[in-house]
Protein backbone atom coordinates (compact mmCIF):
# COMPACT_ATOMS: atom_id res chain seq x y z
CA UNK A 1 0.00 0.00 0.00
CA UNK A 2 1.33 3.61 -1.18
CA UNK A 3 1.50 6.24 1.17
CA UNK A 4 1.79 9.68 0.40
CA UNK A 5 3.19 12.50 3.16
CA UNK A 6 2.89 15.87 2.50
CA UNK A 7 4.66 18.51 4.79
CA UNK A 8 4.31 21.89 4.62
CA UNK A 9 5.69 24.80 7.29
CA UNK A 10 2.86 26.26 9.72
CA UNK A 11 1.09 29.22 8.80
CA UNK A 12 3.20 32.06 10.26
CA UNK A 13 6.48 29.94 9.85
CA UNK A 14 9.24 32.33 7.50
CA UNK A 15 9.83 29.80 4.22
CA UNK A 16 12.94 31.40 2.66
CA UNK A 17 12.61 28.92 -0.08
CA UNK A 18 9.23 29.86 -0.73
CA UNK A 19 10.39 33.74 -0.98
CA UNK A 20 13.15 32.98 -3.16
CA UNK A 21 10.84 31.31 -5.40
CA UNK A 22 8.57 34.25 -5.35
CA UNK A 23 11.36 36.46 -6.48
CA UNK A 24 12.87 34.51 -9.41
CA UNK A 25 9.61 34.06 -10.65
CA UNK A 26 9.02 37.57 -11.14
CA UNK A 27 12.66 38.35 -12.37
CA UNK A 28 11.10 35.87 -14.93
CA UNK A 29 8.31 38.14 -15.85
CA UNK A 30 5.21 35.86 -13.89
CA UNK A 31 3.90 39.35 -12.38
CA UNK A 32 0.93 37.43 -11.19
CA UNK A 33 1.82 35.38 -8.34
CA UNK A 34 1.26 36.23 -4.66
CA UNK A 35 2.98 33.97 -2.18
CA UNK A 36 4.71 31.09 -2.22
CA UNK A 37 5.33 28.30 0.14
CA UNK A 38 7.31 24.87 -0.24
CA UNK A 39 6.74 21.95 0.86
CA UNK A 40 8.16 18.25 0.85
CA UNK A 41 6.56 15.14 -0.42
CA UNK A 42 7.52 11.73 0.63
CA UNK A 43 6.17 8.61 -0.78
CA UNK A 44 5.86 5.58 1.32
CA UNK A 45 5.66 1.56 0.15
CA UNK A 46 4.52 -0.15 3.60
CA UNK A 47 3.47 -3.50 3.19
CA UNK A 48 0.77 -3.19 5.43
CA UNK A 49 -2.29 -3.58 3.50
CA UNK A 50 -5.13 -2.25 5.91
CA UNK A 51 -6.10 1.39 5.24
CA UNK A 52 -6.20 2.27 8.88
CA UNK A 53 -3.13 0.64 9.87
CA UNK A 54 -1.35 2.32 7.40
CA UNK A 55 -2.62 5.64 7.62
CA UNK A 56 -1.58 4.89 11.68
CA UNK A 57 1.80 3.80 10.67
CA UNK A 58 2.39 6.85 8.25
CA UNK A 59 1.55 9.59 10.55
CA UNK A 60 3.88 7.83 13.28
CA UNK A 61 6.54 7.81 10.72
CA UNK A 62 5.87 11.90 9.68
CA UNK A 63 5.80 12.77 13.94
CA UNK A 64 9.05 10.56 14.40
CA UNK A 65 10.78 11.64 11.20
CA UNK A 66 9.50 13.23 8.60
CA UNK A 67 7.93 16.12 9.93
CA UNK A 68 9.30 19.00 12.45
CA UNK A 69 5.66 19.32 14.12
CA UNK A 70 6.81 22.26 16.06
CA UNK A 71 6.89 24.40 12.86
CA UNK A 72 5.46 22.06 10.05
CA UNK A 73 2.04 20.34 9.49
CA UNK A 74 1.47 17.57 7.78
CA UNK A 75 -0.76 15.24 6.10
CA UNK A 76 -1.30 11.61 5.29
CA UNK A 77 -2.84 10.10 2.06
CA UNK A 78 -3.18 6.36 0.94
CA UNK A 79 -3.32 5.37 -2.95
CA UNK B 1 -6.34 31.07 -7.44
CA UNK B 2 -4.58 28.37 -5.56
CA UNK B 3 -1.70 26.19 -7.56
CA UNK B 4 -0.29 23.55 -6.42
CA UNK B 5 2.96 22.22 -8.33
CA UNK B 6 4.20 18.53 -7.31
CA UNK B 7 7.76 18.13 -8.23
CA UNK B 8 8.74 14.31 -8.47
CA UNK B 9 12.04 12.54 -9.21
CA UNK B 10 11.47 10.77 -12.67
CA UNK B 11 11.45 6.61 -12.27
CA UNK B 12 15.19 5.49 -12.44
CA UNK B 13 16.84 8.47 -11.18
CA UNK B 14 18.39 8.03 -7.66
CA UNK B 15 16.88 9.78 -4.61
CA UNK B 16 19.24 9.32 -1.65
CA UNK B 17 17.11 11.55 0.65
CA UNK B 18 14.73 9.41 -0.28
CA UNK B 19 17.19 6.20 0.81
CA UNK B 20 18.40 8.38 3.69
CA UNK B 21 14.61 8.08 4.87
CA UNK B 22 14.23 4.70 4.15
CA UNK B 23 17.40 3.58 6.64
CA UNK B 24 16.00 6.03 9.10
CA UNK B 25 13.05 4.37 9.30
CA UNK B 26 14.46 0.98 9.52
CA UNK B 27 16.34 2.16 12.05
CA UNK B 28 13.46 3.81 14.47
CA UNK B 29 11.60 -0.04 14.07
CA UNK B 30 9.66 0.48 11.25
CA UNK B 31 10.68 -2.74 9.17
CA UNK B 32 7.88 -2.86 6.10
CA UNK B 33 8.88 0.28 4.49
CA UNK B 34 9.71 -0.69 1.02
CA UNK B 35 10.65 2.26 -1.22
CA UNK B 36 10.43 5.57 -0.35
CA UNK B 37 10.78 8.74 -2.56
CA UNK B 38 10.87 12.03 -2.43
CA UNK B 39 9.63 15.26 -4.01
CA UNK B 40 8.67 19.05 -3.47
CA UNK B 41 5.54 20.91 -3.55
CA UNK B 42 5.51 24.40 -4.41
CA UNK B 43 1.98 25.95 -3.74
CA UNK B 44 1.56 29.37 -5.93
CA UNK B 45 -0.95 32.15 -4.91
CA UNK B 46 -1.94 33.27 -8.60
CA UNK B 47 -4.46 36.49 -9.68
CA UNK B 48 -5.45 34.69 -12.33
CA UNK B 49 -8.79 33.54 -12.25
CA UNK B 50 -9.80 31.50 -15.64
CA UNK B 51 -8.85 27.77 -14.13
CA UNK B 52 -7.07 26.97 -18.44
CA UNK B 53 -5.16 29.84 -17.72
CA UNK B 54 -3.85 29.23 -14.15
CA UNK B 55 -2.91 26.02 -14.97
CA UNK B 56 -1.34 27.18 -18.14
CA UNK B 57 0.67 29.55 -16.10
CA UNK B 58 2.16 27.36 -13.38
CA UNK B 59 2.65 24.38 -15.86
CA UNK B 60 5.05 27.60 -17.40
CA UNK B 61 6.61 27.99 -14.39
CA UNK B 62 7.18 24.53 -13.44
CA UNK B 63 8.95 23.62 -16.69
CA UNK B 64 10.98 27.21 -16.14
CA UNK B 65 12.10 27.02 -13.02
CA UNK B 66 10.67 24.81 -10.39
CA UNK B 67 11.13 21.74 -11.85
CA UNK B 68 14.46 20.08 -14.23
CA UNK B 69 12.62 18.01 -16.34
CA UNK B 70 15.18 15.94 -17.40
CA UNK B 71 15.41 14.23 -14.16
CA UNK B 72 11.96 15.25 -12.74
CA UNK B 73 8.08 14.96 -13.25
CA UNK B 74 5.32 17.71 -12.34
CA UNK B 75 2.07 17.79 -11.99
CA UNK B 76 -0.33 21.07 -11.18
CA UNK B 77 -3.60 20.76 -9.21
CA UNK B 78 -5.70 24.06 -8.66
CA UNK B 79 -7.35 24.21 -5.73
Amino acid sequence: MKARVTVMPKNGVLDPQGKAIEHALSTLGFAAVGEVRTGKIIELELSETDPDKARAQAEDMARKLLANTVIESFRVELA
